[in-house]
């Protein structure tokens, strides 16, 4: 795995990976830590975990560092394990709480900076999660609610038509190297539990998944054969493997469906048209729906989260903000509340497409209607004619309704309506992502978000190219567009070429 | 040019090129027509001129077709020339006037269409231009203005640094073929005058220029040397070519560069930093500030639009929307005002770099401060860490200041900050812009703007694969990352294969 090693080598890029500790518990935070030609450095968030590490070796077969191992079995031998949701209510602040504390202020020391408190204050309100299953201990702790950094999620995993265990493992890993805060494992092809045991393994972040998907191909695709019987299995399955959150689309109804079969798009999630086939077919009510608090039951034993499908989503402007799309939303706020009294950590799903116009009404009927769960969107796309451009379609929406207070950003990437993506999809999608989420931090004055701009734009107007390289999200990319024309050392860009640099021109007034 | 007559073959994406006559006047209105699988006809905007006639050959030393010239020449026979400000003001409709209301309601035709009457009343109170130097007869007429469609002008030029001036026109052509509606050469290298003349004869959508580069060239680059004489002479020349629209920066002030120097990176417009640096080294007034009345006079003469500079536009988050940029933002107001005097049309060129929660404040800002006059942004960027995706970091400010009411789009490539960009970077850059500019006239409710989409979204829901392709704003594109993956006839694609297709399922319930 020579060539995956590489990928990981931050030294190529004026970095190297730095640990915090913590205050309060025995903890050591990973971070990115970028050396500037003037001497000065930045801390910058990272989701590479291990892999960035100096001289780390990958074995796909033996899998990462178990991170959280000792945390958690402290609190299992003592027969009281708890969910993070328990121990913000009870006031009691987690080791988990401590690390995203630190990691949240990339460095930020001041009054403004998060602490562990603020931590437990957004978990215990219900305003952030805080992803974890136990059976999952490679995962770092991190933390997704409107009070933090916007967080974004790649979707990876193989569909009937292609691709190996292998493959979907390295794009999960090349998906953290890019900044994924979590993946999630939609595969729906051959050897589903093989696949997500090694994404697991492997991955040092949060794995989500839509257990459906698996539970559809046990009963060989037969929508009719579905039972609540069969999808209990498969979660219990997956939890066992430790998945740290499940979409369940839990919220559309039989009552839904006359709506959503109107619309110009129908049902575009696979998850909500899977169950409306179901309710059609058996004339009965969503399993999800009713078997709601046995699942909460199930998750709570793992802290795994909910992350609540929305399976009426719009999938063309035609459909935003219909009858459909907010009738389940006020179902899924009613289920995070049942969720919560459970002490079972809840997100909700969002949109889909949506023009610019009408973004601002998702985000404030999700915020009334599920009580400020936090809300994870896909895109939203605010226009349909992109195809081969939609993860620009769909950036535009996600860095407008992130910084209007949605947590985390679920990528879309160019293949997006046309086909699977590849390696450089994931690596585009990703990158793309990075910057709305960014660009939703800066906006909605994250302490410190903007720390990283200043030092790029010193860097720029100081002619500081290598710095400008690794302050960038893809440094890599940076670099090699810079050199295609021009020379080491120059003073100058090709842009405007050696007498018409405005920087130039205007430090030589001063 | 045989390669070159290939990129504008309409019939390879299902459409063709049709015409729409006047009703007022004897002018016929190329439009695109797309033709779908389903028997429907959808109608576009179209910014390819002659080149996508069938069999139209492209000579470039002869040039395209002079659409506007016998309108033109008539005025000039009976020696009343005048802009279309003037016409408008006295209540009377052009056909230029009239040729874009057609253009602009892409078949609409109910009560919410664009009338030539509503362009004029645009005009006349100075919220819309229509670009037209009578010396470029070759330029289709275009309306910039809130009211209307967004607009996107992509820049071209070479520096010192590079490419020939055949490249430059194929970058013209190329931009045109992808949806340019104005294109700007901002060429500083050799050849100034021959890139131009030969931009302009090929070009049928208007041209712009920033003549401060030319002038300085003249100088030999020397700042010092610079004379109102040089850069007025430089004017005549450019207005006698054909240019439509002039980036003039007349309003960076000596009494602006005290909180201009002071900034984080400056000032990073080419034109404001030489301004200036004139104005120090001569301790004297911005001579375009002081001979403004003398440039309307010009420009009044052959129509030619300001495009009055934004010199002290911000180059990072952290200068955004500052003294020095709002200080000039006030000048160009008054500047305006002194152009409508003469009967001169106007546009105000706006920033940068500005992040997203400061967006509003802009466009709030230039509305009161200019009267109204059009807006015309570079973007904004909303983060400074993107290089290398700086289309997209800019393509998100871009759309939401158009949803707010900015007129016209100045693209930025993926290479913005790092290099000059090529044909691949053009086409980038433009399509990313006309999807930007496409979602803010969606969020605006343009009439029609949204019907596109709509028959996109029919088409994904019925599986009408080149229909697909063909509305999408990148039809190659679209196609080929579709048929990487998937055989031809396929009711599915490879995102979710044969059995996991959400909207397979969603028609299999009705």
């Amino acid at each position: 795995m020579k060539r995956m090693e590489n990928i990981f080598d931050l030294s190529k890029n004026g970095a190297k990976k730095v640990y915090i500790d913590g205050e309060l518990f025995p903890i050591r935070v990973g971070m990115r830590e970028i050396s500037l030609q003037n001497g000065e450095k930045v801390l910058v968030y990272d989701t590479s975990g291990p892999y960035t590490e100096e001289n780390h070796t990958i074995d796909i077969q033996r899998g990462i560092r178990k991170v959280r191992e000792n945390w958690t079995r402290e609190r299992f031998d003592k027969q009281n394990f708890h969910t993070q949701l328990w121990y913000a209510r009870q006031g009691i602040v987690t080791p988990e709480m401590e690390y995203v504390a630190i990691r949240e202020n990339q460095g930020v020391t001041g009054e403004n900076r998060i602490t562990p408190e603020i931590v437990r204050e957004e978990i215990a309100a219900g305003r952030a999660i805080l992803p974890s299953n136990y059976r999952h201990p490679e995962a770092e702790p991190m933390i997704i609610g409107s009070k933090f950094l916007v967080k974004i999620n790649a979707n990876i995993g193989n569909s009937a038509l292609g691709s190996s265990i292998e493959e979907e493992v390295e794009k999960a890993m090349w998906a953290i190297k890019w900044g994924a805060d979590t993946v999630m494992d939609l595969s729906t092809g051959k050897n589903i539990h093989k696949t997500r045991e090694a994404i697991l393994r492997n991955t040092p972040v949060p794995v989500g998944t839509v257990p459906m998907y698996q539970a559809l191909e046990k009963v060989h695709g037969k929508i009719e054969d579905l039972t609540w019987e069969v999808y209990y299995d498969t979660l219990v399955e997956q939890c066992e493997q430790g998945v740290d959150y499940f979409t369940i689309h839990a919220g559309i109804l039989q009552e839904h469906l006359p709506a959503a079969l109107k619309r110009v798009t129908g049902i575009v999630s696979r998850g909500g048209s899977i169950l409306a086939k179901w309710m059609n077919i058996n004339k009965k009510q969503n399993f999800l729906y009713t078997h709601f608090e046995e699942i909460c039951e199930l998750l709570k034993k793992y802290d795994i989260a909910f992350s609540l499908g929305d399976g009426l989503r719009p999938g063309s402007i035609a459909d935003a903000n219909d009858e459909a799309q907010f009738g389940e939303l006020k179902v899924l706020g009613e289920l995070a509340k049942i969720a919560w009294k459970h002490d079972v950590q809840v997100i909700i799903e969002g949109p889909g497409h949506v023009p610019m116009n009408k973004i601002r009404e998702n985000m404030d009927r999700q915020i009334v209607d599920c009580a400020g769960a936090p809300f994870y969107t896909l895109g939203p796309l605010v226009s349909d004619i992109g195809a081969g451009y939609d993860h620009i379609t769909s950036a535009i929406g996600a860095a407008m309704i992130g910084w209007m207070g949605t947590s985390m950003l679920c990528y879309v990437t160019t293949k997006e309506h046309l086909a699977l993506p590849n390696k450089d999809d994931v690596r585009e999608g990703v990158v793309t992502y990075k910057l709305a989420a960014h660009a939703a931090d800066i906006a909605k004055g994250h302490p410190g978000a903007a720390e990283r701009d200043l030092q790029m734009s010193k860097a720029r107007y100081e002619m500081r190219w290598y710095d400008q390289f690794n302050l960038s999200l893809d440094p890599e990319r940076a670099r090699r567009m810079h050199f295609e024309m021009i020379k080491e050392g120059a003073d100058h860009c090709s842009m405007c070429g050696p007498d018409f640099c405005a920087m130039k021109i205007t430090k030589s007034i001063l």
